[in-house]
C-alpha cells in the first residue's frame, strides 16, 4: 500500500479535533458542552450581507477574476482608506478566507528549508500553512507576566539567519489578545527592514480592541511599504467565518505579481461569498459598536470571573475575543479531556482549548489553555463557575 | 527590499494571462473577442441549486465541518453510487474547488523533491499545484496523432524512479477530451499496484462523455481502492465554476487522515457553495440530457468545421468540451496575441489558449491551441470562421 508523505506526517492536528470525539461522547451521555474553544462567534451576521446573497440574480453562477472582482477590490481600498490605511485595488488580492492570504504569503516569499520568526503562543494554524510549504516556525517566546507583549528586539535579532525570510505577527492577537502598540510595530519595522525581510501582520480582528485603543497597522507605519504584507479577513468582522473570504494586502508589487500566480492556480474565490463580503462593507458603524460592546462585556465578565479563582493567572486581552489563562494543573492536555469525559455540574460542562499547541517550543503552554468569549456572558458566568468546581475536583 | 521566493519565481503564468491584457485592447478599439480559450460555461446553473441560495435561512454564516457538512457528504456518496462509485461519506473530504482536492493530494503524498508522472497535454495548473508543492511533473508526451490515448505502459515504467509518488490522469480530460478505456484504466492500476504509488484522477468533467461511451472511474477497478484517490468538482456538472466546491475521495484511510489535516489549516469549504452544492445533487437527469445535447451538438459542429480548414489536425474530443487542434503555425502564443492585436472580420476576432502552456516538454505544443466549445454553435460556428480567414491572413 503506498503511504502518505513526510510532510503530511508532520501536518499537525489542530489542538482541539482531539478532544472533538470527548466531546460528543459526553453529548451522547446528554451533557451540555459549553464551548469555549472556538472562534466561532454567536453574533448575527450584517442584514445586508445576508439579504446580498438572498437577493442575487446570478444565473450562471461564475469565475471571479482571480484576484477578486474590481468592485469589491475598490470597495475595500475604501474600507481601508476608512481605518487610515492607504491602497489601492491594485494591492489587493481577495482569497479564500484569511487562511488561503497566509498560504499565498508563505509562497511568495519562502522556499523549503526557509525560516518565519513567529511570537508564541500563536494561532495554531500558522504551524500548518508553514508545514505545508515546508518552511520552519522559529518562536520567540511572550510571557503571560508581561501580557504577551512584544518581546525585546534583541531577542529577535538572536534567531535571525539567512534563512529567515519574515516576521509573523497577530494583531490583535489570537490565542493572547493582545494589541500591538505603534511603538512596537515600529520596532519591528527597524528591524525587518535592517534584515531586508518581510514583516507579515494578521489583522483580521482589527476592529475588535478595547480600553479605548485603536488598532495601529503595519501599512501605517512610514517607509514599511516593501516589508509589509497584511493577512486579513471577513470572518470575524462580520461574524460569517463561513464565507471563506479574505484578502492579501501588500504595496509590494513584485508579492503582489508572484501571489497573483498561486491565485491564478486555484482560479478564483468563491462567487457568494464575495457578493456577501461586498455588501458587508456597508455594515452600519452601529453593527460594530454594538458588537464591540458585547465583546468588551463578555471580556470583563471573564476576566473578573477566572481572577477569583485560586491559581489562576490571566493576560488581560485588549483586542480580538481570546484570552490565554494559566491554570494550577499540569497538562492542560488531560485537563481539557477530563472536563469532557469524567466532569459535570448538574449535567454541564465546558470545553476549553489546551494551549500547548499554540506553541512552537516543545513543554510551553501545558498548564495553559485558550477561552473565547463568543458565548453570551450567562453562559460564560456559568462556564467558569464549572471551571473553577473543575479545578477543585481535578487530582491530576 | 526583500525579494520573493525562487518558488515564487518559477510558479508558472496562466496560459491565457498574459494575452489578457490584448484581448482588453482590442475590446478598446470595439472589436467583439469571441472566447474560444476559456472553460466558463454559458450554460445555467440548474435552479434548485440557485433556489437553495436564494431561500437560505441563515443568520450567521459559521464555519462548516473542516471535511464538509455531514449531510453534504452522505448525499455525495449516493451521487456516486449512482454513478457506480461505491463510497461512503468518510470517504470523502468537501473542498474549495477541484483545484483544493488536488492541493491536499499533493501535500498528503508527495515530499519536497517528488514527482508526479503526467500524460501530456495537461491542464496548466497541474503544473502551478507542483511547483507551489516543489514537486516535479514529469511528462509523458500523447499524441493527436493517437487521439492522445493512453502512452504505451512501458513509456510510464521507464520514467517511474524512487521518487515517483504517482500518476495523475484526467479523465475525461482537458485539454485534451480523451476518454480513458476500462482496459487503459486497468493497465495504469497494474502499474500503480506494482510500483506501490498512487493513482490520482481528475474526474471533474464524468458527465461529459459523447459517443454513447460511458465514464469510467479509478475507484471501479477492483483493488485500486488503497492507491487510487479522485479530484471531482461541481464546477463544471453543474455550470457553477464560482462555487468553489471540490471534493477529495480516497478508500486509503491514511490519505483521507492526513488530507483532513491539511483541510482544517484552512479551516472549512464555504458555507453558502456548499448549500448551493448540496441541492445541486437534486438536478433532474434531463438538465443533464439537454446540457450533454447541446455539447454534443457544439462538439460535431466544431469538428466539422475545423476539418474543413487546410492545414488543420483536430483531436476527437469523446468528453469534456475542449479539443486541441493543431494549426499550420509555427507559435501559437505569437498567432493567438496577433488575433487579438492585428486581425478582425468585421470587427469581430477570436481568443484561443496557446497549448504550449498544457505541455512540460519544453517546445510541444507549440503549433497547437486548445478550443473550448463552451459557447452557442452560432457564435461557434462565426469563430472557426474567423479563424479559417486568420490563417488565410497570417504571414507568421
Amino acid at each position: 500500500m503506498p503511504s502518505v508523505s513526510e510532510k503530511g506526517r508532520l501536518m499537525p492536528q489542530s489542538p482541539i479535533r482531539k478532544l472533538v470525539p470527548f466531546a460528543e461522547e459526553a453529548k451522547k451521555r446528554g451533557v451540555n458542552v459549553i464551548h469555549l474553544n472556538i472562534g466561532q462567534p454567536d453574533i448575527k451576521t450584517p442584514q445586508v450581507a445576508l439579504d446580498a446573497v438572498k437577493n442575487n440574480n446570478l444565473e450562471i453562477v461564475e469565475y471571479s477574476r482571480t484576484e477578486g472582482s474590481e468592485e469589491y477590490r475598490q470597495k475595500l481600498a475604501g474600507y481601508y482608506a476608512k481605518n487610515d490605511i492607504s491602497v489601492t485595488a491594485q494591492d489587493i488580492i481577495v482569497t479564500t478566507g484569511g487562511s488561503e492570504a497566509l498560504s499565498f504569503t508563505i509562497g511568495s516569499i519562502t522556499d523549503f528549508g526557509d525560516e518565519i520568526i513567529v511570537p508564541e503562543p500563536f494561532y495554531a494554524n500558522y504551524n500548518g500553512f508553514a508545514t505545508a510549504a515546508g518552511v520552519n516556525v522559529v518562536p520567540i517566546v511572550s510571557s503571560i507576566e508581561n501580557n504577551f507583549a512584544l518581546p525585546p528586539i534583541s531577542e529577535f535579532e538572536k534567531l535571525i539567519t539567512d534563512r529567515t525570510k519574515a516576521i509573523l505577527i497577530c494583531n490583535p492577537g489570537n490565542p493572547t489578545g493582545y494589541l500591538y502598540t505603534p511603538e512596537e510595530i515600529g520596532q519591528l519595522a527597524e528591524i525587518v527592514k535592517k534584515h531586508d525581510i518581510f514583516l507579515i501582520s494578521d489583522e483580521v480582528y482589527r476592529e475588535f480592541t478595547y480600553d479605548g485603543r485603536k488598532h495601529y497597522s503595519i501599512l501605517q507605519e512610514n517607509g514599511l511599504e516593501q516589508n509589509a504584507i497584511i493577512v486579513d479577513s471577513v470572518s470575524k468582522r462580520y461574524s460569517m467565518c463561513g464565507a471563506r473570504i479574505g484578502c492579501m494586502v501588500s504595496k509590494n508589487k513584485e508579492v503582489v505579481r508572484t501571489a497573483i500566480k498561486f491565485a491564478q492556480a486555484r482560479l478564483s474565490p468563491p462567487t457568494f461569498a464575495q457578493i456577501a463580503s461586498e455588501a458587508a462593507l456597508d455594515t452600519p458603524q452601529s453593527y460594530f459598536e454594538e458588537v464591540k460592546e458585547e465583546y468588551l462585556g463578555r471580556r470583563d465578565l471573564l476576566i473578573a470571573e477566572l481572577s477569583k479563582i485560586d491559581g489562576v493567572k490571566i493576560g488581560r486581552p485588549q483586542g480580538a475575543f481570546y484570552c490565554i489563562a494559566e491554570l494550577p494543573v499540569s497538562d492542560t492536555d488531560h485537563f481539557a479531556q477530563w472536563l469532557l469525559s469524567d466532569f459535570n455540574v448538574d449535567g454541564e460542562t465546558v470545553m476549553v482549548a489546551p494551549a500547548a499547541g499554540f506553541y512552537a517550543s516543545e513543554g510551553y503552554g501545558k498548564n495553559q489553555v485558550r477561552i473565547a468569549y463568543v458565548l453570551e456572558k450567562e453562559s460564560l458566568k456559568r462556564a467558569v463557575s464549572i471551571l473553577k468546581q473543575a479545578l477543585n475536583s481535578y487530582k491530576g
